[in-house]
């Protein structure tokens, strides 16, 4: 019973029946009729102009949207456990050419007004330091926590008083908009530019770049092309994304997973070590309980010594979350 | 009637098949069961040890494999009209970290010995210029036409003995393989990667970095990371290299191609460009002939003023080609 | 007698002079008095509002204008035999992290308005091919060959038209305004950054980049340190320069060194390779004449086969120059 | 009276001699008599064989260093106050192409074994978190602390076992020599490569990179000339060392500036923010006893809220000292 990473999960069959669908010759890279839906798709979604970019996975997504807003020489403000920072292999220093992450702090890996305050007020305005020029939050954040649309505003603010750009991760975009219940556009409001992830929620190899704030994605596209994303059969990106977008399965999707992580973490009591908001339950437990849960058939990371990572998924089984719930209880 | 790019041909239902079959859950990234069948795979097809990683496009393909060769303070000896001068939006400048391509010329795109020296011979051995470190050629060329082994042979002594990695950009490797109708060991030997294309040949968005060289292979590997190229649902692209070298797709779908740019060449007569050894035609004609062309249906490019690009693929129609033969002779 | 090279030239003595005179303790870095005073000796000098940094070397002086031009996806079209091409070791692709150099043709290695439209207008407006943003003109050129008043002008009407900046690499630009006779200003107008070089003319190690586009100047500051030129004691090169521009001695040196290579190219004749309009000879020789003159003494470089090179300095000796007359014309 | 940085003094006069009697001409770059004298010099020095390196500044010095060392996808360790990270204005990421720092805690700016071992071991071995390749400590530190023999043997050590190579930045190297009383090699042994400084010393522009690893020096050939830092005229670079190391001026100059910040030391008493052993004081102090002090006419930066930097300089006046001394013992 696999809760070891959304990744994992199968593709849902809207996905694959959209992508043969869209199997009927079109131009290549982006000049489909497909591809050139998505702006059209996103500013209806989010009711605002925006202009959308696919790429195939959200560290190029990522990447791709700070390079637009950070020059080389500049940093980035992002928190010492996003996954910029921690997991995607120096993407960042690749595609920024070297800018620098400036790590800062805050609870289940969410940073607030001070946390970045508290990084870029001792930094000295003269050229012998780094400069910031933006800040990338997560939305849900590494540990699965949601940033309110009021903590946004107080973010978003801030980064406009200083003139730094703002980039969300939105990697589990949809599983925090699912926990907020407001629509799309709240959960991201004052961002410039939003990694909008598909892959960990039903898609197969399709993110989308969305950028609310104009100017930015006409240097992308020569970016992804640079950068060896620009893939010559897109139209099969654009169908993945479009598909995900078509009633909302996006957001069905993320529901589902949100609520098999609410189950779980409703037995887990005082073992959670951050709030359950989207789809990821951390749970304390000792060696010997992980050993037990993976006999009965659980996979699953550990996280540190003392405590396991249980992800959920859009296929998650009642049954498996079930069998978990009573596994948890019986530790 | 699509002659435009193979790059527009729909995916190979063999390709659809594959994908669809490798749909269960498995381990993210290159930790599944198929990623990791692909060292072996290559090396039976070869018939000697190498090793593979896949990558969605054959831009990131050439660029991880020439940065795994070159430092950024070197050069890499291509053909001026090489797809990583002319069409890959600078990525060699941004995979290498800003080392050099030194153009050389060449008939048909293809480099020789002595245009190759023409280049490098030149260079003073001093830290004032940038020294070659690596030379890429095009198996098919830009032009669609193939290196004979005995022309490799003559280019991968001069590399050897001037310290110079080989790099092979195989976009259409199997339209050449299959006019060579050798081994396809022999159409690319003496190479220290090659970069295996399997879009235009009916795949969707995988192709093969092919390690023969060790040591290599384990740079490219954080390299892709880095690059934002290692899918977390690798198992689909793996999957797709593997329905195409099953029971040797790639080179029947190569063949099938070739096939019909050969009958359209037949058809051509003295206004061919260039030999046509793969699926690419390259014909004089005046815009005049081109707009009664495209009058009858057909889709291609111009190139330059007075000449048509032809572009075959594996699922090109009979009908189709005997359609253009026919209304070439009569322009 | 040393023909070989004006950067093999001792240091003025007034140059000494201002560097001793600067010992004093100051501010590190670019905060000393004589730091501070170059924006103003360079505005008086044009006659118009710049900026300007002093930096040790010619090449980092072109790269960080370059680099505050052109962005790394981007393109600068400069000439075949440019310095930035041929001699900085790949400098450009370091500070323009891996923009790209597009090379165009010209009369003894000056450009010219359909030179550089031989290169830009065959690139296609779309993400596949790197996009030109700027032109780089060599005043004078690496051939001695100055750009007039009017040639300058019909290359930055083109330059403006297309939206692409222009950057001068001004290593021998004394000798250029002196040949010229003309106001400097005039000898770079419609020029966004210069690279004023002192070098060559009697300086020890410090180069000017001159903006007199606003703005540009800023981003260089950070990156200037961020190469690791911002030299904590930075007033050892601003006196070199300042004292350099003091009654025009940088006029004078390059006057000196002219009338030098005058004199040298009047008894060479038909043997000039090109005009002599700055510093520099380029003289048809075959081996053994090069010999010859190198048995009596003479240091110089060859070029190519059946040329030397000659090059005068702000000290060349009117002895040297009278004794290197006659062996030319013993020939 | 200065005691603001080491940076603002000037130039000893063995430095200014050694700089005149440089002005014949000679050969320009590196290929003048005294540039290859460099070699031989630490060579001697080091008791054992050894390349050096001329270069403008501290921070070029390391970075060249460094990007010698770490592949762009790589790290290096380092500590969270080391110039390279704090002060040189993101200029490791501009060499290292993107590779990242590290930061490391540790007593009074130096690393321990257990600091860097708390950095690197949580490490996961995979692609997505970018792996250590090196490690930078600097002799002295950023708070004029020394490491011994003793701690420099378990740094080496480690970065041995886990394949990591050794930079130090020796900006005050002769200050840690100088307060060790060992033999210059003791204060270095096991590094791969140091970056001597001298222009804090002594010298107007010139530091050395120290290679004790064969095969680093032959790339920084190509990547100094890459940086801009191959000056045409780099025999002035060589002859500030040559001077510095002749009858070991440095380690005098080392001693002197030791000497004065000793003397302060023992004034300040328990004001101390961290031990004396090179030429920096920290010094607690409110706002009114720092502006007493300035009041009465010395020159030094804040640390913070409550504290004060003071550096000596191999110049600094005993006059200067004393009355500093007073007016602390008055504070």
């Amino acid at each position: 019973m696999q809760f070891l990473s959304d990744n994992a999960a199968p593709v849902h069959p809207a996905v694959w029946s959209a992508m043969l669908a869209a199997d009927a010759s079109d131009s290549p890279y982006d000049r489909d009729a497909l591809s050139r839906e998505l702006d059209g798709a996103f500013t209806s979604l989010f009711g605002q102009e925006c202009s959308a970019l696919w790429v195939a996975t959200g560290t190029a997504a990522n990447c791709l949207a700070l390079a637009a807003m950070v020059p080389p020489h500049g940093g980035v403000v992002c928190h010492r456990e996003a996954h910029i920072e921690a997991d995607e292999g120096g993407a960042p220093g690749f595609y920024m050419h070297g800018a620098k992450l400036m790590l800062a702090d805050g609870p289940s890996a969410k940073l607030t007004p001070d946390s970045i305050s508290a990084v870029i007020d001792p930094i000295r305005d003269d050229v012998h330091q780094v400069q910031p020029h933006a800040v990338s939050i997560t939305q849900a954040s590494e540990y699965g926590c949601v940033y309110k649309p009021g903590e946004l505003a107080t973010i978003s603010t801030l980064a406009r008083e200083k003139g730094l750009r703002l980039h969300m991760d939105g990697a589990r975009f949809a599983n925090a908009v699912a926990h907020l219940g407001c629509p799309p556009a709240e959960a991201c409001r004052g961002v410039d530019a939003l990694t909008f992830g598909f892959v960990k929620n039903g898609g197969l190899g399709a993110e989308a770049v969305v950028f609310f704030e104009p100017g930015l994605v006409d240097v992308v596209r020569y970016r992804r092309k640079r950068a060896g994303h620009l893939q010559s059969k897109g139209r099969f990106l654009a169908a993945q994304i479009l598909a995900m977008l078509e009633a909302d399965l996006w957001l069905e999707n993320g529901r589902a997973a949100n609520a098999a992580a609410s189950e779980i973490a409703r037995a887990a009591g005082d073992r959670l070590l951050h709030p359950v908001e989207a789809n990821e339950v951390f749970l304390t437990t000792s060696p010997q309980e992980r050993a037990a849960l993976r006999e009965q058939g659980f996979s699953f990371y550990d996280w540190g010594d003392n405590a396991a990572r249980l992800v959920t998924a859009w296929n998650t089984e009642a049954d498996h979350v079930a069998r978990l719930v009573n596994a948890i209880r019986a530790l």
